[in-house]
């Protein structure tokens, strides 16, 4: 018998949030709380317990296919979150999510990273359905990637291929989060893009709208409302920002060949400002064999929804 | 029945080489005749009579599970070799070589890139055997590369995935034969060692060994005989390339996450001299999680030997 539902869980740094969805990838129950700071334990009691009441809500846990979870530093072949930078578990510490949920609820559960997630949500109900080869990027507080080969996801031998937010763009450049540095992601990132805002300010960008904000406050968010207001410093911010992003590109699509790059997140949002410049970049530094075949996408999928959306659909290939 | 035969042909620039090959990798029939500077057709009706002479000598063509061939340029989608740069059929010729050598034997015939060839090749010979995540690198005249992801070659969405040597390593560097600048082959292509070390020997390294030839004639083979007699500047040299290949591969890690990647080609003999920096550098600059886990390895398939069987070997996967 085809089960009607799974449900998705998108495991963030500051709110878990969660909803069983419906074949036609319409979340038909919600549910949100706090992501932890105590222990994991403690953490998956409390999600055990919300999950379970939606779950007895539509019919009990014979209505579900399986249960897919995105989270950062996800490992799909262990099911497990492996020293996730933003939740305070213990350092180094390994937490088997996938199979501590599927306990609490005997449901079958499947774990990913969250720009995995992405992807596979893109592919089932997104701008990328029917797509066999695109690359999923995420433009958040970090840099993320998911990438669709052959209609799979790029797991790799360990479970944690993908992480395009930290190849390295600029030798000896930034320092980034991770570490190291020159990262995509010290660039790219909301964080990134506020870096570069602070730059530009102190080199000399004294007219700009930016100059009036703290400095090291100023935010891409901030740098967005400047470059609506007609700013020239905000907008080339974007555009330094936006040809990064396409260079880095470039060199993917000489990786992968995909059909479409798949842009979502909050950085995606700036628009016209940021997609220019990558496009730009992209036809520039492509090798000619590529050179415009290469599709440049928005997800169109509501931002609020899209996390759940993405894990549940990992969860339809539970068999 | 299970057919014991395999045809692999190998389109060089300057000579092409085919065999018949059984199950267990063994050459049993080889041939070789110059490629062409006439046209694509006068090469596709000399090669077919080679290789039907080859055909009837072993049986007949009922013993053949196909014809794999490995070109420059090679479409596997299409079977079509595409404007290759070394080979004179007219620019922008696209060339259906696949299914005019079928119509010319009668038995199924595939295509890829030549570097794809050589990854097939050691997936089913070499040192990759059993592992479905690597990443074939062949260090030659250019670089090459085929990606194995989930134990299948990544060909995207076009059929032209895997060009990593046309991935940009130094913005604004080199030119690159592609026309493009500072792509990774422009440094780790036997011409791109001869450029490094003009390079090397106009700023100063006088007191090489290298400085005694003609610095516009410098070949690779020169610096690896002169760093095996010790000599610092030839050390130097391929200690600068080891380093932009070990900082390229760290960033294809991040994409695909391989068990392995394996290099191939006369770059690669250069052995410790360049084996130990590349190395070094992918250590350096891999990010923590990949950190140690990737292998780097030496194809050990005769370099006589490797084009015919890889090309081969994608034909036991024709069904």
């Amino acid at each position: 018998m085809v089960k009607p539902y799974v449900m998705g869980i998108d495991v963030g740094g500051t709110n878990t949030v969660f909803g069983v969805v419906d074949a036609r990838g319409k979340i038909i129950e919600a549910g949100k709380m706090k992501s932890p700071s105590e222990t994991a334990e403690s953490y998956c009691a409390t999600l055990s317990v919300e999950l379970n009441k939606l779950i007895e809500h539509v019919g009990g846990k014979e209505k579900f296919n399986g249960i897919g979870i995105g989270a950062p530093n996800g490992n799909y072949y262990q099911g497990t979150i492996e020293d996730a930078p933003n939740i305070s578990w213990g350092k180094g510490r390994v937490v088997p999510l996938a199979n501590m949920l599927s306990a609490a609820t005997g449901i079958s559960t499947v774990l990913t990273n969250d720009a995995n997630a992405a992807a596979i949500g893109e592919m089932t109900y997104g701008v990328a359905k029917g797509m066999k080869n695109f690359i999923m990027i995420t433009l958040g507080t970090g840099v993320g990637s998911g990438i669709v080969v052959n209609g799979t996801l790029v797991y790799g031998h360990d479970g944690f291929a993908g992480e395009l937010g930290h190849v390295i763009v600029k030798k000896d450049g930034r320092v980034c989060g991770c570490g190291r540095k020159g990262c995509l992601e010290a660039y790219a990132s909301a964080t990134g893009v506020a870096r570069t805002a602070k730059e530009f300010i102190e080199n000399g960008g004294t007219k700009s709208l930016l100059a009036q904000l703290d400095v090291n406050n100023v935010t891409s968010k901030d740098v967005y409302d400047a470059a609506m207001k007609g700013d020239k410093v905000a907008i080339a911010i974007f555009k330094e920002t936006g040809n990064i992003l396409g260079e880095a590109f470039a060199n993917f699509i000489a990786f992968s060949s995909p059909e479409a790059i798949v842009l979502f997140g909050g950085l995606s949002k700036a628009g016209k400002f940021i997609m220019g410049p990558i496009q730009e970049a992209m036809d520039e530094y492509s090798l000619g064999i590529f050179k415009g075949k290469t599709k440049l996408l928005m997800s169109d999928l509501p931002e609020s929804d899209a996390a759940v959306l993405g894990a549940s659909a990992l969860a339809w290939e539970i068999k």
